[in-house]
């Protein structure tokens, strides 16, 4: 009978699948939760109401604010990873981290929010770093011209690929578009290509 | 006598320069208060106290919040025209920027508060299309290849400039120096000329 079925117990890979999917919602509206309020002004209990469950799930989970915060800058890294492949051209990898600061805004605004805190997450400095060692191999490999620092080149591109979510409202009034708009995303990337392409 | 000299009343410049410099108390202060807690969370008491006067007196020179906030975005127009200058290299222009952006951490603190709270100061749309139509010019004059579009561009020097600010903490990072050292600023200052001599 259908209601038999309905209220069989779940199977050890459907309670695997229901428990994946409850972490990334808690995920999710903890990433929104700290873009807009900073790691100091989240709430653990907006976050559940949120994600729609109950607080003390979080703490089963995640073992409360600082393990959601670890555990979100887990997720950016394995996405930052995947946009940064050693095998693309600078430029797409370029273009493709506009594009995902675009979609990751509250991403961003938890990265201004850090800035603005002074808060610094574990692990940081080294993951970063090796950001700047890929620059120096694709510098090896020709790609960036020898008198750049990759270093402080980075940080250039960072702050070019993060402006049109870190100030909108530049972006808006400079270029009569809303900066999430597709078009202002497709002659924004435009432009970083063009810019990308004078530094071999 | 001394004291007769200390007594007597001041003379109508003394009295004007006095107003000018506790006029200016205040806006140092408001721009701390402001940069640390943005406009929503910013306090005019909490000025008043870090200015050393009495809150009336803000009241009296500006009108409460939105006149601070008015006349801090005065200021800020005024120093920003003063090294916007059309007859000077861009590359000096550009690296000028990116020095008064971080002599004036606070101002760029309220920017990433505007972005983040989506505020928007009165006439800011006006005041940055007059900074794109300059870009224009310096295009037409030849110092920026023609396939490069001067209000894309514009947001892309932005974020640039203001990247040693607004990512403090990437700065540090990527390149083992403080993002407000000497060394940092001399040495990013050298990589922003040289991508803008790119440009051309």
């Amino acid at each position: 009978m259908a209601e038999t079925t309905a209220r069989r117990s779940p199977s050890g890979a459907e309670r695997k699948r229901d428990a994946e999917r409850t972490r990334e919602r808690i995920l999710d509206a903890a990433l929104v939760e700290f873009g807009e309020h900073g790691f100091a002004g989240a709430r653990v209990g907006a976050i559940a109401r949120r994600a729609g469950v109950n607080q003390q799930l979080i703490s089963y989970y995640f073992d409360g604010k600082e393990g959601l915060y670890r555990a979100l800058t887990e997720r950016w890294r394995a996405l930052s990873a995947g946009v940064n492949q050693p095998d693309a051209a600078l430029a797409d990898v370029i273009t493709a981290f506009a594009d995902v600061s675009q979609a990751q805004r509250h991403w961003v605004r938890l990265l201004v929010w850090q800035a603005l805190e002074g808060d610094q997450a574990e692990g940081e400095q080294q993951f970063r770093q090796a950001m700047v060692d890929d620059l120096r191999q694709r510098q090896a490999a020709g790609e960036i011209a020898p008198d750049l620092d990759p270093a402080f080149l980075m940080l250039l591109l960072f702050g070019a690929t993060l402006a049109p979510t870190l100030l909108a409202h530049f972006a808006a009034d400079f270029t009569g578009l809303a900066a999430d708009s597709p078009e202002f995303r497709e002659r924004y990337a435009d432009q970083l290509r063009k810019v990308v392409a004078r530094l071999s």
